[in-house]
């Protein structure tokens, strides 16, 4: 028989994504290691990026999202899972965690040759006055689900208050239970890792299902009354609702880790070098918890995403059980997707905004188009942001939004910034070209056109149309598009694309142009056109569609 | 007034998809260029890839695919487009092109500074007995869809000769239209670019939906009567037909240019560098009759498809009129995809068939996995085969069959061959997952874990079930489903993944094992706890879904 004494003992403080993980590789890679997997919580290796879902009733089963349990991580993967216990401290000179058992009370040590710290994130709840009352709930566990699955029966009004990720993904499953929803979100946009015209498509779906969304606002204080619960918004309005989300973020749960004097970052985040690896050698870290690289930049990123918890701890465990064959981990993109109602965004990479923040050079196209070929029935449109470093074309994020496809081209280009593909690429890149499935040239290729036509000086692009009456406004949409959708502006020229090369004498040769058009892609022409005849000319880009929406013939329809 | 003369004589032989793009590319890089566009047949700028969804219906305005016409294109683009118009002869000593209007008859001469061939190809149509019956069509233009739509109407069984792309999207649409089809091919496959067992899924649509498909069989001659078509097939079957579509492949139109003496492939394509130059520095060629280099490896690849047609013609004009910004064409690498019916398979890059007949040193894995996380409501199966080489864990390739999502998972693997990125990239791809569109871990992902796996020794994965009675053969599936679909071997053991560790006695440590199971994960997982108890061990790649299709309880299920 073999050897049966444990190789190495890996305890891991934290039973979700990143733990769970780390655990099941760990016992891949070594059937003899003792494996403990301390869980505060009462379940483990769950999934949580479906708890809305369940909420709303799209996922039925609430089995469903118990990935595993404690009976068969031991069945499969010989592991010892102890949900409701909780690491309350790390006595790291003896190597050894303090264990404290929730139900029972009783508390232990357990030693470790090397142990995991995965203890996810918690969310936000800023200290208001009436924050307190039971009816404001927050959502990341199990439990946490069923608390606002049953508190959601009996309420007429919902207020989920941030309209990220997970506010968007629940206001839209209270409005599927049949609520009233207010959605309320600081910023002047919804999804804020978004630049804000990428959000628009978003925020009209919202509005079009009936959600009172209020940008730029926020909670100042809630009032209790017998049957309500009455939110005070910054902006004056008082609003009366029955049960309030909030999602306004999360922050890393590392208490523990800091009484034990592991390093943090200002944001609190758990530091940890290219292999997860804390200041302390034997301390590994993975999921919402650290701080890691940003793949892009290398510069310091710390992202609560499932994806990259899921892989940090994987690597983890081959770290520790098989380090000659380990390669550095990579860093993060922050890759991330939401669907709301019909439509869906997201980005990955940098965006506009955090490039703006950060002083880093950037340039930027949006492009509009359909998801598959357009003679083919059932096309439907989407619109995608690209940025890139000025200085060698290199992608540095994305971002799209549309009724399809928008998951497929968000993963082409996450793909090419691990590849650091430039536009150059984007513009060349050979993709699956069936009429279901594709253009000839795709949206993505489109984009490493508009950005390398940007880049050698074939169009300049601006992002609005000029105040400035001597600047000639030159619309060349067909004439009854202008008429039944005008600009906003009284002194647009309508010349449609076809006619303007017998018309340029319409236009004042000695004042600038500016073209406009649905799309992006008849301004670009028509500057074309105008440039080689000595006007001075730039094109709007993105087209009406991504700047006037609510004003645009091109406005995505609605199926 | 700026000068109007013409700054350059651009003639472009040929006006569908390569011929087209370079006239509008052309065109807005220079409003002074002079444009001619020859196009032998009626039509040009059509979508071809749309044509055989015309005949079937699903694409119900034949304007749809006309995407310009010569009036469009001059008032747009101010191009000089002639459709019917054959260059029948190149004088390169003294820059012109010998042009006869088909309609009129009458040859002039054309001169020109740059001239691009985009002459695309010609159905392949053997020298068959019987071959010349006008029952028996191609599908290539316009006017081959137009014949077949007409001829459909009245044949109540259609034969469909090539089951590759085309034919297989043409057998669907007779379908479609009520119609008894039988598809025969010579390979002992459908999709012959594919490897066979990434095939199965389509074969097995095709026959669901009552195709008659034979494989491993060819026409040899064709006998008509009155009302019927008589097929003689090599197998010795006979098979009685009213309508015949031959769509065996293509061959590059290049007579004109052999004719001019440009250089030719052995196959008859036209050899360019890597500007798409011909060795004429004047001539250019661009589209399906040329052979540019594989993107994977740089030896000469010619691949008849409308996305790199596409881009060619664009880079032909950018390479003409703005030579300092125009890199290299890159290459290309043959991504392909084809729906039918329900399902949908395609690829990128080498396959195991194609390295194998080049020599070149390959290792594959193929995973199985759904489309989105799995307890999200709607996952659909789909199945994912990578190559990559020993020498460096670069991807070399990929196939990828399935209910959903298909397209984007080989849009993201062709970025990943674009950017030469390598397993250990693939396992760490960052992808967008919100549990309508993806997984915390993709099969990209899953993929590269088993890539990885593999390479590291973690696992020793065979292709098949071993003959040889000495070697234990064990099936770690859940007894009900082992009795319902048991393995086609009548000395199987089973015992579930679970129960593995204490039922280690049950098997024969002298002897070798190979593990089985569904879809090749547990069968890995339990290779993994024999490897480490002592066991010499393999494990079945890919699960009985890639081996045993027919029989196994993870058939993909049809919606």
């Amino acid at each position: 028989m073999p050897n049966t004494a444990p190789s190495l003992r890996f305890v891991i403080v934290g039973g979700v994504a990143a733990g769970a993980s780390a655990a099941a590789r760990a016992r891949r890679l070594d059937e003899r290691a003792s494996i403990a997997v301390l869980e505060r919580g009462p379940d483990v290796s769950f999934a949580n990026c479906g708890l809305p879902y369940f909420i709303g009733g799209e996922i039925r089963q609430r089995d469903a999202l118990s990935v595993q349990t404690p009976q068969t991580l031991k069945a499969l993967l010989n592991l010892d899972v102890r949900p409701s216990t909780e690491a309350v401290a790390i006595d790291r000179p003896n190597h050894r965690v303090q264990v404290r058992d929730l139900a029972g009370g009783t508390t232990s040590w357990m030693p470790y040759d090397r142990l995991l710290l995965a203890p996810g994130a918690v969310p936000v709840r800023p200290s208001l006055p009436g924050i307190d009352d039971p009816r404001i709930l927050t959502l990341r566990s199990l439990g946490d689900m069923d608390r606002i699955k049953a508190a959601a029966t009996s309420a007429a009004h919902v207020t989920v208050v941030g309209a990220g990720f997970i506010g968007l993904e629940m206001a839209e499953q209270l409005v599927r239970l049949g609520k009233n929803v207010t959605l309320i979100e600081l910023a002047d946009q919804v999804l804020p890792p978004l630049d804000r015209p990428m959000t628009q498509l978003i925020a009209d779906e919202l509005r079009r299902h009936r959600i009172d969304l209020r940008l730029s606002d926020r909670v100042v204080s809630f009032a209790a009354t017998a049957d309500t619960l009455v939110c005070h918004l910054a902006s004056g309005t008082t609003l009366s609702t029955q049960l309030v989300i909030l999602a306004i973020g999360v922050r890393p749960d590392t208490a523990l880790a800091r009484a034990a004097g592991l390093a943090l970052s200002e944001r609190g985040h758990l530091r940890v070098n290219d292999h997860l690896q804390t200041n302390d050698p034997h301390i590994y870290a993975a999921g919402d918890a650290i701080e890691t690289t940003d793949l892009v930049t290398g510069t310091p990123s710390a992202v609560a995403l499932g994806g990259p918890a899921n892989r940090q701890g994987r690597h983890v465990a081959d770290r520790i059980f098989r380090p000659a064959h380990t390669p550095p981990f990579p860093g993060v993109l922050g890759t991330a997707i939401v669907r709301v109602f019909n439509v869906a965004a997201g980005l990955t990479g940098w965006s506009e905004k955090r490039l703006r923040a950060a002083g880093r050079p950037f340039r930027t196209v949006t492009v509009n188009d359909n998801h598959h070929a357009g003679y083919f029935p059932g096309a439907k449109p989407l619109q995608l942001k690209l940025l890139w470093d000025p200085a060698d074309g290199r992608v540095l994020g994305a971002q799209v939004s549309g009724l399809a496809g928008v998951d497929k081209r968000l993963d082409v280009l996450a793909t090419a910034l691990t590849g650091r593909l430039t536009i150059d690429d984007l513009a060349q890149l050979e993709l699956a070209y069936a009429p279901p499935f594709g253009a000839a040239k795709d949206i993505v290729n489109l984009a490493g056109f508009a950005a390398c036509n940007a880049r050698d000086g074939l169009v300049t692009l601006v992002d609005a149309l000029p105040a400035d009456p001597a600047v000639q406004i030159l619309d060349v949409r067909p004439p009854p598009l202008v008429q039944s959708h005008p600009l906003p502006v009284p002194h647009a020229l309508n010349i449609p694309l076809g006619a303007l090369r017998g018309r340029l004498g319409e236009l004042d040769r000695a004042r600038p142009v500016v073209t406009v058009c649905a799309l992006g892609k008849s301004a670009y022409f028509a500057a074309r056109i105008l440039a080689q005849n000595g006007f001075q000319v730039t094109a709007l880009a993105g087209g009406i569609r991504a700047h006037f929406d609510p004003l645009s013939p091109a406005k995505l329809p609605v199926p």
